[in-house]
């Protein structure tokens, strides 16, 4: 080759490479953040005058959907509320409680939905923690937070208040007394429904603060970007095949990972949202015949109900039920869907904002008997295309467990909805997000030869019940502070109803005179833990069993808990 | 407020700060490129021995198209193709086509599919604009490939290429002579099944590069990222509500931007891709029949072609029919109607990677009559969740127009499947990506009352014929070439196949001796250009009409036009 040429060729690949490189900046045409907040304002355009929410007898459209949270946004950025605050919700998923879902982060704000069933010592602690400016209360949960705000240290500033009085069929409500800044409905008609929207700075920008637990010692408040929210809600419709204007049944509390996306995934497909106070099987039945209710959402507990029910009748066309939280047991998925249920189970944590693995469902088992179909129903699964992996992994040695569907290890995650971190708690946001890029979810799983993901058993900390995920270490941090307490440990057992309930393990302090009762102990819980965290069940060893290393074996605890249920 | 409780405040404010601004750092498992190549493992895990490539008599499952594109990624990897190195493929919608959307960007290169139609001069400036280091080539179009490569200026190193030689039922093939590397199947054969495809290092990174026209002079190559394709492609699955386990025909040809991400999207949901090679109405008819078809896609000559075809037998099962490229005309779109299809219509560039607009359809329009549903659905529509926003705007005050369906201005686009820009031409994508934040589409439309796009008139440059868009100014520049004509404008004809057509209008020089005839001026654009570019009819006018400050108007020219039609 002549040196000419060379040169050319040389010069050639440097303008190739030049130019690519300048292809690789974003652009100001595609560098806009992504965020689900933009669904509205296109739902109100596309779905104008299809109905968004129905609640008792009342209907609103997207357009008027649309209008309301701008309101709302508009209201809390004139009162100062700017970006970045944390601006928390109480109630349950009446249909402010949906519309807070935009309008809270539409004003820049973060959104914290709190559990409503928690009691005020834990409220107080996590709207302390958030460093809340602003909360929504439900009229029915107005003592318990005017109660949690009685609990903040003098010199902390208590957040404001709006109350929630939305619900004509409900008792009394509490007047807006001079506790409450306004009501929902007065606030929100104070707000400018063509207020510009505060749109997120960058797609890494927090949108969302839940507390998975902590409630009673270090709370773990998830950070949620924009961007997490965004990968995660279009996903979970794409994996869910949810199709346009979908009638969905509110029966998964908003509170828990905002409803799993659905909240912001409504908008996306004109669904109309089913909203309602509390429910039994019978209100679901009532439910799903008047509105023609076509998808429906909740940890097993709710199918547990819908099963158990002896009123439930026959369903005319097919619903579609999203489980996730637990595996189904296997009787109660078959009876779920001999009713006309089409069963779906998926997983996530909180830190992943919401579903990234499902039970992807294969033609061929369908042939398979109920019990086998079961079994395979309750794996969790396969990454969804909003995760990048999942895999299960040897604690010790980081590498992949075997494929064999029986080697224990830990379920490892990472994708683009997992969360920001925890709160306030850099260590704690370390310990699960390694710098090789895992996301560790504490749960104890195998992988089976199939690539599916079966979770074996909870990390040793939670405790699901109902739904609701049990710290352990919070409940034993309780019994701890008992002065005739010496060891604690709290593990699950398995309830046919709830799914788990906790079970507590003590021993008791040697030199006592009077040795306290299971019933004593249970109501010592009652008094500092929220009614759904507090032991069903209380056992009297002499001593823990432990490994050498002096750790408590919570292995054969459990074993021992489940043989006692 | 005493100093020591000021103190305490301010630095509790700085601790949430300084918290919030770590959290706005993704991290090592959330900040995980975006891609679609993983939807490949994930469908060959979750959809294992489902079909995913039908095409005559041959079968493919997922597992075994993972493990062929692993393969061709490995071969291209193993002969030196690198990260950021350009592969094209010239090829119909044949299995290894299909292949070649995963297997290409899996080796780290960008991929680049050409239009089949193009003339040995026209390739041969593509790849040699692109600088390609391999072609696929099908056999058919081996003999326009290797005349593309003749032309290549000495000096310029011509690319290897592979020849794809899978259909039995042809003419005989090509045999892989000295001309190529390999045959498609041993080249694949030679790859490892368990080759660590090359992930993005950042999602910005080139995955694609799609030819829009410049075919003749300058070549308008668009760069579109792994993360632009992820977001258009996700969203397109939910915009169209594509269920899991679809039956795709590829009528649409998969060189048009990349069959609008529907070649990626059918492994996400785990979908059927029919293949061909060439269709009619009668194939369509058949394969729809013989494979249950569920969803087919097309510019609207192929709705065309299916309400004209006199044999097309009514379908048993609805089919979802998506069109874009040009508004479906409303006799085409009933008739196609009435034979059982369900049609769409949506709206995107080569520069947005696919639809980023769809007429989201609205319950109540169902009960217009035919015509006005007809004229609703020939509406470009509302931005997808994957678009940020859509406008039309004065392209002098770059102001919104009126939404009164009325007032002209110019449709612009932002969004995350925006191109990154033109290879080697920044002018060029500094012309149509504003500092505003805008991409200027070139299409001029309006905006109607209920926000709901339409375009009035292709940007002056377009003409789309068959599905194809034609550059007027390459058909112009070409015209001028000729000695005997004096000036040139091309336009749209309409017309009731191809949708248009090239209509020319040449004023003769006035010295000529002997005029040249409508047929010699066609010959002589034959000769130079692909023939769906070359004129259908040719006018002689004495001079072309112009404004004052000497603009020829197309306006004008484009209504003669209309009347000849």
């Amino acid at each position: 080759m002549d040196s000419k040429l060379f040169i050319s060729e040389n010069l050639r690949s440097e303008v190739i490479i030049f130019s690519l490189m300048e292809l690789l900046l974003p652009n100001p045409a595609n560098s806009c953040p992504l965020t689900t907040l933009g669904f509205l304002e296109r739902a109100a355009t596309a779905y104008t005058d299809c109905p968004s929410i129905v609640y008792n007898n009342t209907t609103h459209t997207w357009s008027q959907t649309h209008r309301r949270c701008l309101q709302v946004a508009s209201s809390l950025s004139s009162i100062g509320v700017e970006r970045g605050h944390v601006v928390s919700v109480v109630a349950p998923n009446v249909p402010s409680m949906y519309e807070l879902q935009f309008g809270v982060p539409m004003s820049g704000a973060i959104l914290n939905n709190i559990n409503t069933r928690l009691d005020a010592h834990s409220l107080s602690v996590l709207l302390q923690h958030s460093e809340t400016k602003l909360v929504f209360v439900d009229h029915l949960l107005s003592s318990v937070v005017l109660e949690a705000l009685s609990l903040f240290p003098r010199h902390i500033k208590t957040p404001q208040l709006v109350l929630i009085d939305d619900d004509a069929s409900s008792t009394t409500p509490t007047s807006p007394t001079v506790d409450f800044i306004d009501t929902y409905e007065g606030f929100l008609q104070d707000g400018d429904p063509k207020f510009k929207w505060v749109r997120p700075k960058s797609e890494w920008d927090p949108m969302i603060l839940n507390y998975t637990s902590g409630t009673t010692s270090s709370p773990k408040g998830v950070i949620l970007s924009h961007r997490g929210i965004y990968i995660l809600t279009v996903n979970s419709l794409l994996h869910w095949a949810v199709p346009h204007h979908p009638v969905f049944l509110w029966t998964l509390p908003i509170f828990h990972a905002n409803g799993w996306g659905y909240s912001w995934g409504m908008a996306a497909v004109g669904g109309t949202n089913i909203c309602l106070r509390k429910f039994d099987a019978s209100t679901i039945n009532d439910l799903i015949k008047k509105h023609d209710v076509t998808h429906i959402c909740g940890a097993p507990v709710v199918l547990n109900m819908i099963s158990n029910s002896p009123d439930f009748e026959p369903l005319k066309n097919p619903v579609q039920i999203l489980t996730a939280g637990a595996p189904p047991p296997a009787p109660v998925l078959a009876r779920t869907e001999s009713l006309g249920f089409t069963a779906s189970h998926g997983y996530g944590l909180t830190e992943t904002g919401g579903l990234v693995v499902t039970c992807a469902w294969k033609h061929e088992w369908d042939k398979l008997p109920a019990d086998e179909r079961a079994k395979l129903k309750a794996r969790q699964g396969v990454k969804t295309t909003g995760l990048t992996e999942v895999d299960v992994i040897d604690p010790e040695t980081g590498e992949s467990v075997k494929r064999d569907g029986e080697t224990l290890g830990e379920v490892v995650l990472r994708g683009g909805s997992v969360m920001l971190g925890y709160l306030k708690d850099s260590e704690g946001t370390k310990r699960c997000i390694g710098e090789n890029g895992w996301f560790y979810s504490g749960d104890v799983g195998v992988m089976h030869p199939d690539g599916y993901v079966e979770i074996k058993d909870r990390s040793k900390d939670v405790i699901i019940s109902g739904g609701e995920n049990i710290c352990s270490a919070e409940v034993e941090s309780v019994l701890y502070s008992n002065p005739a307490i010496n060891e604690a440990a709290v593990v699950a057992r398995p309830d046919k109803y709830w799914g788990e309930t906790p079970c507590a393990f003590v021993s008791l302090k040697r030199e006592l005179n009077e040795k306290p009762t299971e019933k004593e102990i249970i109501e010592f819980c009652r008094a500092r833990l929220p009614r759904y965290m507090v032991p069903r069940k209380v056992v009297f060893p002499d001593e823990l069993p432990k490994t050498s290393t002096g750790k408590i074996q919570k292995y054969l605890l459990r074993e021992i808990a489940k043989s006692m249920s």
